[in-house]
């Protein structure tokens, strides 16, 4: 049976005070609409049908979903016009989910409950219990059977004490959804089309309205401010922080931990404070993540040490980090770096689009770019590939057991054979044989009895 | 009609620990007093009397305001006593309102509340209800009247369990204010003059006293301890954390955002996590601050993007991030740095007192100290403006386009021509004309065979 | 009269999910055993005795402690069983106290009061009263007298209703332990032997029963998983926070502030957000910690300032940073940094193993490394000691006064002499004269009309 999802995403959340059209807002490094598409994405739907309307055009370009397709609801009259506008995409049996995409942490277990809930023959309604339902529509029943969803300024006082209220999501059987809709009206002072209004179509036309819950509040929550936004991130990462410690990740402090996107980790890995983990990261057994470390796109191997205060940043190439390898502090290493096992790169040392074989070790204010560097090379304090001539990259070759003196410039394209030596200060323009001691440097001299400059009046 | 405000500020603080005032610990970056003084400000007093004792000169020393003077309480024999010496520089008539240097954070709006309860002829007294008043001297009401503060070890049972409390600001009429203060008595164990006896006084002459009550407890809450300085500090930072947020900030976690000063902040601004803002910042729209990023007296211009640990301190010239730069990871920008539009500054750079027109990128392991730096020039790793001889500070004039190689030395003074070329790992002494290319570099060797040092014994 | 301390410490903790045995997983930068070895070396026992068992070697490998000896339990056949296997290491008559491996954090004055309450001839059981005691033993009393344990699965509902319950300490005579333990029987389900079986043997034997208590609920915290790991570690961060607070430092949130080892401080220490502070550190009056500092094993003098992204990590060497001294931003300072009053190091900038006296200054993007600096020494942006040749480290000497230039490298051993001057971009291979300047670089040429390389097309 044909299963389509409705996500409800033309809202232009003006509480966001933000250019952004509300569902673009980011939670945990994905939009919040990316969050629903991702969870739509696992339950099997024929189709999932978008409703956009408030920067249609940006939401449309920056979300992309196998079987998505977008559909406009230009102006905007109220939810039951959003799903009305959806019709033509929609099968003509089987069931409609209906999700907000704004409310991102549903859960792909709960909105399957909610489509078994429907069985293609009820309406079922996601509902929640609630400690303060005071604004929320309730949720009114005759023994088990739900009467009516009844909005928090029409509600009695006995309905005021109800706990359980509507959250906007519901599953609906697509051809009753469809006779429904068409019988909306919009008589209200607001002159809207509600989608709550098919509960009262529904009781009167003797389908059974049934309700599923969600196993946690977090997965209703719905993002309407920044306020809002900030705080359902912190409740995210304080979730994934405690399925990080179950899996056996040992945190400094959870609440000082951040992922935005997708985490690996193998056993005994240790993570110290205010570490935040963005794109796709892994990290091998025993891995130590030192504190304020700032990682992304990269795979680091197990046993490497990352010092605090290092920046890695694979972006689209990725980083990759050998194992046993260690890391900083106050390293960064950028796209392309790829470091074999028991690489050292140490303070203020950049590395970028560089393979640096086993053992090789730059310890000290370096930059390595467009750099294959051999096993155990020895990269000098302050030395320098000049990849870049102003105009084009170019390659820069330092075979295996080569030692690199400080503060060296070696000016791409160059190969420096193996086990060859550069002298300290010196600026290698030409290739070196392997074995070689290569100099490029003046004569040293010395005058005595030099009058340093005195400090001038101003 | 006259308002003259009382600042107590004579207090010790022995819990605090410290040899610095009470009044003088710092919070959100400014004193405990100048908060209460820049709330005075605003409330168009005549006169503002700061009463000092303890650190009077170093509390004198340490704040200025309009209107401000400062009247010594040598020895100090409580409240009472405080406002005694006060006493002189009030004005005949109008009214008094004395605040807490202790207090920073009550806000101007209840003051004002405050001195309208007060309006010229009653006195009234600023109280709180707490859920928890142990401790607290408790405002004893027939029907709505204020009939006495009775302190809690006085109280009888039934008084204990009055939960509205004073809070120690007050708002009374100058002239009953003097009166009353000349009748205070010590006649108690500790031999001091309480300002709280005006009220049995106000009572007995039949001048009605009223209360006013602050927005919120966070107003009245003072400091006497690092403990609770701390506590305030958080109250502080959330409450700041959540009007930048109803502004339209995103912060990526509230509990991890600092403000010390003046921080404004243009349309979809995004910071992460742990960053802090000192003395006068201001950011346009859509910068973007990374995590871990600390920046004081600076001005961020439209679509800037800080990376991560980033560190910027204007002090007092100030530092400007044009249009579109780029700023980070690991960069500094210090006094005078003033960086044009699209400008890239990379890790482990500093720039100091330098102008960077639009466009030019110095990305790595590079010093820019009083240099003049044009459009588009690129500025090589590990390369340094070498503007101090030991006595003197000179410039760098490196005109557009210029590319200067890597680990090159400039010697201030020194100018390098519109389009001039530095080859790498030259020391530039001299001048280099537009267009030209300078090399100031050993020529390279080479020795074949050459043998390494050899591990010593030790 | 004797008293023994027996040590539980063979559990393998499998909610741990770790390789690591569990009481070996740290807070606050020691074991879990640590920290009870720790307490229990303050207790004067005439012995200690660590049962270990699920990783027995590495356990008894990882801690050492005096007049502390090991006893296997192998297999674990449960709690009574783990005693009996020390009862041959325990005196004849005397107490033995029996505390947890996995309970960091009990205070020594707890367990001298248990070892009071058994003063020889009671059983004393240390006991808390929990607001939920679901899951835990109950102490089931009569009138004072403790009659048993009862387990919460075989409570009846009034016993369920207690409060008290049993923390897994006991203090007993150690004649009736072994007489006891002796007659343990592991007629259950589990077949285990287990120790809370003698309250029933004291009370059919009519030796009293009593009880102890902590003063707070965290010293009784057991870990068994990393989430209960974190939350110990936030509990007892937060406990250290307040106990610095209360001696007088300012910490700016308390929520971000780590010490994992001995941290002593001076009066007026003021220390910025999310530092972490390891092994033994010393802070003397008025130091000032900028925010995201990372300090290990180091001496800060007084009135020093540490700016903020500060890694010092002393290692066994250690790190002494003089009065007045200026560090950082974005400085690292290694085994054996020891720098003088006043002394800057900026940013940029490391130290591993040097001595700089009064005023030294290396302010930019440098490395020090194996040196001697003398007084007021100016050591230039990008200068390099070159200590190492590849296979052997050499000391740097810089004498007082010199002046380093730009961009230098020192090629250890190597002297400079008083006064000395090095010209920019000079690599230094000889000793040089006192007052003498010293310059070894390229002469500077210039080609006009240079053709810059164009992009290459790809």
């Amino acid at each position: 049976m044909a299963l389509d999802i409705v996500i409800m995403a033309a809202g232009k959340g003006t509480r966001m005070k933000s250019s952004l059209p509300k569902v673009l807002h980011r939670l945990a490094g994905r939009s919040l609409l990316q969050h629903v598409l991702h969870t739509a994405g696992t339950l099997q739907a024929d189709r999932i049908i978008t409703i956009t309307g408030h920067g249609a055009e940006q939401v449309e370009t920056a979300v992309q979903a196998p079987h998505l397709t977008f559909v406009r609801q230009m102006p905007q009259l109220g939810t039951g016009h959003a799903v009305q506008q959806a019709v033509p995409a929609l099968h003509d049996d089987g069931t409609t989910l209906i999700l907000n995409g704004d409310v991102p942490l549903i859960r792909a277990e709960t909105a399957r409950a909610l489509v078994e809930a429907c069985g293609g023959t009820r309406l079922a309604l996601l509902t929640i219990d609630l400690a303060d339902a005071t604004g929320y529509g309730r949720i009114v029943r005759e023994g088990d059977a739900v009467r009516a969803i009844v909005e928090h300024k029409d509600a009695s006082p006995a309905q005021r004490a109800i706990r359980e209220v509507y959250t906007g999501m519901m599953a609906v059987p697509t051809a009753l959804l469809k006779r429904w809709l068409s019988q909306l009206k919009n008589d209200n002072v607001q002159g809207e089309y509600y989608l709550t209004d098919i509960v009262a179509m529904a009781v009167a036309d003797g389908v059974p309205v049934v309700a599923a819950q969600p196993a946690a509040e977090v997965e209703v929550l719905g993002v309407n401010s920044p306020v809002q936004l900030a705080e359902l991130e912190r409740l995210h990462q304080r979730a994934l922080a405690v399925q990080f410690m179950d899996a056996g990740v040992r945190l400094a402090d959870p609440a000082r931990f951040d992922v935005r996107g997708s985490l690996s980790c193998g056993a005994d890995v240790e993570i110290d404070v205010n570490c935040v983990f963005e794109g796709d990261v892994s990290l091998g057994d025993n891995v130590r993540i030192g504190a304020n470390c700032v990682i992304r796109n990269a795979r680091i191997a197990a046993g490497a040490v990352i010092h605090p205060f290092t920046h890695i940043d694979g972006e689209a190439l990725g980083v990759k980090v050998g194992a046993g390898a260690l890391i900083g502090p106050f390293a960064r290493l950028r796209p392309g770096a790829d470091l074999g096992d028991e690489v050292h790169i140490g303070n203020f040392v950049e590395v970028k689009n560089s393979t640096l074989a086993k053992g090789a070790k730059a310890n000290h204010l370096a930059y390595l770019g467009d750099a294959t560097v051999g096993e155990r090379v020895n990269y000098g304090a302050g030395s320098i590939t000049a990849n870049y001539d102003g105009a084009n990259k170019h390659r820069t070759v330092i075979e295996a057991d080569v030692h690199v003196g400080s503060n060296c410039v070696l000016v791409a394209p160059v190969t420096l054979g193996a086990g060859a030596t550069i002298g300290g200060g010196s600026t290698i323009t030409k290739d070196v044989g392997a074995g070689n001691l290569a100099v490029a440097r003046g004569k040293q001299v010395s005058l005595e009895g030099w009058a340093r400059p005195v400090k001038q009046k101003k």
